[in-house]
């Protein structure tokens, strides 16, 4: 059994890729959920869904986000009559957060929903939002503190940060099925997903980075950041305005006592004897996963 | 100044009647909201928007309800990965409920999202909810409890009814401007609405029905009973299900003691002595309103 701390696109792409290489039914994806939102009254679950988009192969490859075949007809109309129109829901997309919210609202938690999502689109991962409370990432910026997608989308993540804070994770629990999943894991992978937006809020519901303390010799993680940079999104940008070294080093340091094993891109090779002086072992291939053959290298490195 | 008790497309079709005899800006649409659901965390208003739509000459003349021009993919796919889709939402139509649910999360109420609405589509009849507050008109049947769009829509309002009860009605209260419509209008118009499930619950909102009785002198009504049925919908059958007449005299009856003057069709000529004798008077014209040439002579009729 293998268990992967996932945020969105990135998590994704090593989910798919880990499925290359071993049975589906083995792994268990357990979800940020602080980019979570409530818009026009829609429970939105940004890195839920891009999960279970990519795992169904539904994902939108044009866009690196968002579902296949979309079209725009509510949206359009939206913006037509006058509505927030900035965080751009495409109708496919639409009936997914319709689903969810109205079986929400008839009681279902988060876990159930997304596991009738997962089963009705055939995806054999299994899928789990680390908690079914509401938590949500929330940014102090040089233009005012702004919700997740305020940042993400609206500013399109181009606004300097001074804080980020996850509210509502004081009282968040984890699940009984991503516990047991951390708990009972043969390998506990943290994937290159933004460490700071993406999988800090994952370690900071209860618990769970007391279990990855504990069992850090299983817990292998790979690095988001190549060569001084993230191959998408704000993550180099973030980890500098944080105080953060803006390197593989700087994420190993991020992520100090809950990671046996790292895996490293090869354009960091020169790295691997400072991260090893670290004391975690340090496995070096390609991380970028634009070519299926890559993909599935790392993900044998990460399962070796 | 006009004002218009209203339910949908009945009454949608006189005010837009009514908009080329007289000047849309001194009518006033008090419309009922007993028929507003949550649906999938959306807040749905059919009346509302009928009207709206049917003003801005947006509605949807082939299906007879919804928006002109209409696409499907949202229903579909929420079909596809097993959502309730019976309430079938269009693309054009969900664009106007993420706006209103939008709206109403942010604290605008319902009287002020339809003014926005009718605004953005160029409706300048004034377009009132009968209250900003929540009530439902839901259904003792055969086959149990149901609400309104379970009756109306999933079953096709054919299952018999015993009781009608509108939920959350003795906590409602009009809003000021409906209260001062009804008060300030020249002329107070009943819609010909089902009486029971569309004019009814804005009756029952405190104070309306007051209103009527001590200006009856002034308030016409059109009969939505024709030689004892029903152009459409479920009038005809609720009045003979909950122990009414069904027939012109019996709308009348329904609505003792509130109407001065009674519109009736050509097909009940024969009624008008024996309605005259309750104490009402009566004009006689076609209240059929398929061609424009009859909608103008009913909206005339109405005003004289």
């Amino acid at each position: 059994m293998i268990t992967v701390l996932s945020g969105g696109v990135g998590a994704a792409r090593l989910l798919r890729a880990l499925c290359d290489v071993t049975d589906p039914e083995e792994i268990t994806a357990v979800v940020n959920v602080g980019d979570d939102l409530v818009l026009h009254g829609l429970t939105i679950c940004p890195d839920l869904d891009t999960i279970n988009y990519t795992l169904a192969g539904l994902n939108n490859e044009e866009t690196g986000w968002g579902i296949v075949a979309e079209s725009w007809r509510v949206n359009e109309e939206l913006a037509a009559i006058g509505g927030e129109s900035w965080f751009q829901l495409g109708d496919r997309d639409l009936a997914t957060h319709l689903y969810r919210t109205q079986r929400l609202g008839e009681g279902a938690t988060k876990t159930e929903v997304t596991r009738e999502l997962s089963a009705r689109w055939g995806v054999r991962v299994r899928v789990l939002p680390v908690t079914n409370d509401v938590i949500a990432t929330e940014f102090d910026t040089e233009i005012g503190r702004l919700s997740f997608q305020e940042y993400f989308v609206r500013h399109h993540h181009g606004v300097r940060v001074n804080a980020v804070e996850v509210v509502g994770v004081d009282l968040a629990r984890p699940t009984d099925e991503v516990l047991d999943a951390m708990t009972s894991a043969e390998r506990i992978v943290i994937a290159p997903s933004n460490p700071i937006i993406s999988i800090d809020p994952i370690l900071q519901v209860r618990g769970v980075r007391e279990i990855l303390e504990r069992r850090r010799d299983v817990v292998v993680a790979v690095s988001p950041i190549i060569d001084g940079a993230a191959l998408k999104g704000p993550a180099d940008r973030l980890l500098g305005e944080l105080g953060h070294e803006v390197s593989s080093a700087g994420v190993v340091d991020f992520y100090r006592g809950l990671v046996g094993t790292w895996v490293i891109d090869e354009a960091d090779r020169e790295l691997e004897a400072s991260l090893r002086e670290r004391g975690v072992d340090v496995r070096v291939t390609t991380t970028i996963m634009a070519r299926s053959e890559d993909a599935r290298r790392l993900a044998a490195a990460v399962l070796a």
